[in-house]
């Protein structure tokens, strides 16, 4: 193609100069008219030579530009990856809620949640030692993008350590943060910042989340719950098994901030005056579910609350760099719904994590840096089937929202109360007498069944213990709502995204280690790296060792960190 | 933009001529080197201004493709759609099939069905009446792209039938096939080329789709089960109310070919020598389960094998014609391994399906026309969990395929064992030797369980009637495979596709009715106008009556269709 550049090079100008405006007023001669008609014809191809190679210029970058965006659009230097999950939540608890939400709210039968409406694929959700995952195994997929065994924080079946994108993303320049409605060490999180052989070294955990691992620290933020895991065992809320005090020395010794209350959180302004590194704890373990939070808003933030003053801290921190930030979501107690049964609990903890995900599209809807969604499930939690065929009866076609919509309490609520209740029996209390305040004050009262069977109230009399589960039996049988298990299966969870540069690569059926090779690759971060630090700076773990120190857990023995462990 | 033409049109020649050639060297005068440099210059410009605007061309045809083919593919006229149902498939069948695969076949972890690899999206079910839908209201969205009524045969809540995308696609000019593996007159079959109140009107259903409707014969091929229906009452293998011979009635009056077993079939050629139309009922109802049918090869072709010849017989039919083909390929009996909560069944009717989805990938590989392909389910059935608690027991993160792979025959085939030995019981056996004998042929050799309890085995002596429940119940919890309903429960399905154009309007979470959409959508044929004709001549239903029918139907009394109903 001929450049306009080395055309304009020749002699004569090419430009229609005065020159030719001049011979047209005075030239007469023959000679004249040639040379004008020459010039006129030069000055026509000229401004077509001009303009067609402009047009060229103007098609090939709107070309270029539309196989960009078709693709998986243009991608800038700055991006912002939101990473959601949703523990236990399998395809059922989605028609679940769907319809539940469609009939409290009067909604159209083609009403959706936000979920829906980024539907993106499903994943594939087994471990490496077994075909149903565990939320350990299952974050060490999203994290590490490998699959491992039950139980494993971001180790591999070989007892080594694997970096994890998070902390690939610190090193890179990336603000990080971890958003949870559980204990910040469990299983999800804690495999985005720390490495332990087994998920319930939470003792562990929190020190390196705080940064006392080989890394140093990668988080930035940390909301949750967990509190007890950081206070020293001399103290009345601790569940550590040592006397560390970890909150102090995440403040001492890490720089972090510190809120252990609602009014700490709601002085970090929705995210406005947040002094990072933060670490939140809002909660001694669970938040509560969302079905009894309503109750307690003073007490303890909402998910979509944390979510959304996560997003704007860490947005405001990245405001002047080059790299944006790493967050990741946790809807962590839909899993703790499955595997109680409960499935007035379940609805609401799926609207809540429903609302955090929207919050966050609608935070990429006004962000001026690239943000990318991705949400998915580790597994799926209970076994949920939206059907019960009731013990001796035909199966019918149908399940009843408004039996959870009329629950006010979650099982895990009423069974506290009633273990409370019974821990303060009058002794003048007779059986019949608690049997009658059970049914008034929390069957018919709290989970909103006026028909409890004789039956099953004596059952609740018996073993207000196991009273958790009768509460969920007796609910989820009035509901058509089934379960197989109080444990997890092997169902494909969904995928959701917000869509964007390379998120055609988890579209369809993937392996949960896609979804975490996607993690990484968005982010253009190196874990393979991490993993190489990790290994040189850690060694090999010993494996008898923490299989000893599980054993003490269980027996719920004091217990001390030695120093070596406490680097890993 | 300058064009080429206009600029053409201006006095002096604009191609460098031979005139230019020859001044070059006689040429030696001031003027002379003037007109040649002017002349030299406007060749230059002219060659530019050419190849600017050829690239201008070229440039604004190449983006115009590519915007057609990122959003749907550039169209054709003649096109097939093959729609494929996996009644009763929902997601837990899928971890369960491909984990059962990869045991059996020594695969890797990752390794996927046919299935997994054209992952689309997923479909929401719910009837007009129920959040739990039948295969009636769901064939009824995918064949009228609207929601009825739980039993509805493309008829509407109000009772008005709806014109279904067969039907349409029949009458602009394409060629039509269903194919399933249970009876022709099923309701997902029965949805795309029949109009009746309540899916129990198999009689009614069967004079419909050979052609005695008030719309004619739409459908060319018709391969499947439930030639019961199709022969007078008057004969053995009858299942009719009234003494029509359908089959006669079909070949004589509509002009079927008749093919009723796998002598019928074979004969086929694999589509080569299919004179259409044409009906093969390779069975007097389902063709058994393809973990059973795998015995019985000689007497019944397989699902593949039918959709195979189908593909091939409407490709030769349509291989002269400006328009393709419609077909409907059902795996139906992965519903019925859900009824009756079987998990060895099922994952044999999914493998098969998976087969049947793989020949039609290839099909389309190797295929001229444009086609596309589109699966789902149109519900869940049984509320399949890959996971079981025992009771009394903890639960365990697993569970077991190689008890499913021990399997060798359906609970179905082994009830009917039992059934059988029992009517034919000699007095002299105990119910201690039926007990042993039970566990020997049945238990040990067919189910693969070589542990029944003694409980276990009292109950299949007991009750026969119920035995099929009991072996599945003896099964499901080996392999720790959980079912909560005999019916169906309200999960989403899978969607799949070949892609190609307009898929898109699909992909993500969509409701039912937008898959029926998109079948004549795809297809471009308009089944408002079938609707329209429908009403004009069957008018408004008579509700009463067919309620009154059912009724009759249910008490099993002898009963006449009537001359007007009929043409319904």
């Amino acid at each position: 193609m001929p450049r306009p550049a080395s055309m304009a090079s020749e002699q004569s100008p090419l430009l229609p100069s005065k020159d030719l405006a001049s011979s047209r007023e005075d030239g007469n001669t023959t000679a004249d008219k040639s040379r004008r008609r020459s010039r006129l014809r030069e000055a026509g191809l000229f401004v077509w030579a001009l303009v067609a190679t402009g047009a060229v210029i103007v098609l090939a970058v709107w070309a270029q530009h539309g196989q960009q965006t078709a693709g998986h659009g243009s991608r800038s230097a700055k991006r912002n990856l939101v990473f959601m999950v949703s523990d236990g939540m399998g395809p059922a608890s989605l028609s679940l809620t769907r319809s539940y939400r469609q009939f409290v709210d009067g909604l159209p039968e083609d009403d959706t949640l936000v979920l829906d409406r980024h539907f993106w694929g499903s994943s594939r959700t087994r471990s490496s030692n077994s075909l149903v995952t565990d939320s350990a195994a299952g974050a060490t997929a999203f994290a590490c993008g490998k699959k491992s065994y039950n139980g494993a924080i971001s180790v591999l079946p070989d007892h080594e350590p694997c970096g994890s994108v998070l902390e690939a993303a610190k090193r890179a320049g990336y603000m990080t943060g971890l958003v949870v409605t559980t204990d910040i060490t469990d299983a999800t999180p804690a495999c985005f910042a720390s490495h332990v052989l087994g998920r319930q070294m939470q003792d562990d955990i929190a020190l390196q989340e705080i940064g006392a691992g080989v890394l140093g620290r990668s988080v930035d933020l940390m909301l949750g719950g967990g509190r007890c895991h950081f206070l020293p065992n001399t103290t009345a809320g601790s569940c550590r098994m040592d006397d560390v005090d970890v909150a102090a020395l995440a403040q001492d010794e890490y720089g972090w901030s510190y809120a252990d209350g609602r009014a700490g959180f709601d002085a970090l302004k929705g995210g406005e005056r947040v002094k990072l590194p933060m670490l939140g704890l809002f909660a001694p373990n669970d938040v509560p579910f969302e079905l009894d939070r309503r109750d307690m808003n003073d007490v303890y933030p909402s998910l979509s609350e944390m979510a959304q003053t996560a997003l704007r801290a860490l947005e405001k921190a990245t405001a002047g760099s080059d790299k944006g930030f790493f967050l990741m979501i946790e809807g962590s107690r839909i899993d703790h719904a499955g595997h109680i049964n409960d499935p007035a609990a379940q609805v609401h903890e799926v609207l809540e994590y429903d609302k955090a995900f929207k919050a966050v599209v609608d935070f990429i809807g006004q962000s001026k840096t690239e943000t990318v969604l991705v949400a998915t499930s580790d597994h799926e939690t209970g076994g949920l089937a939206t059907a019960l065929q009731e013990p001796g009866h035909l199966p019918v076609y149908n399940w009843y929202p408004r039996v959870l919509a009329n629950a006010s309490a979650s099982c895990e609520r009423l069974a506290a109360a009633l273990q409370d209740y019974v821990a303060h029996r009058p002794s003048s209390l007779s059986d019949g007498d608690l049997k009658a305040w059970i049914n008034h004050e929390l069957v018919v009262s709290g989970l909103g069944i006026p028909d409890a069977t004789d039956e099953e109230l004596a059952l609740l009399v018996k073993d207000p213990e196991a009273s958790i589960n009768t509460f969920a039996a007796i609910i989820s049988l009035r509901a058509h709502i089934g379960w197989s298990t109080h444990g997890h299966s092997a169902v494909d969870v969904n995928i959701y995204s917000s869509g964007g540069p390379e998120t055609d690569m988890i579209r369809g059926n993937v392996e949960n280690t896609d979804v975490g090779k996607f993690l990484s690759h968005y982010l253009d971060v190196d874990v393979d790296k991490i993993t190489e630090e990790l290994k040189e700076k850690m060694g090999k773990t010993n494996l008898e060792a923490v299989e000893a120190e599980s054993t003490a857990l269980a027996w719920g023995g004091e217990y001390h960190i030695a120093e070596e462990r406490m680097r890993f």
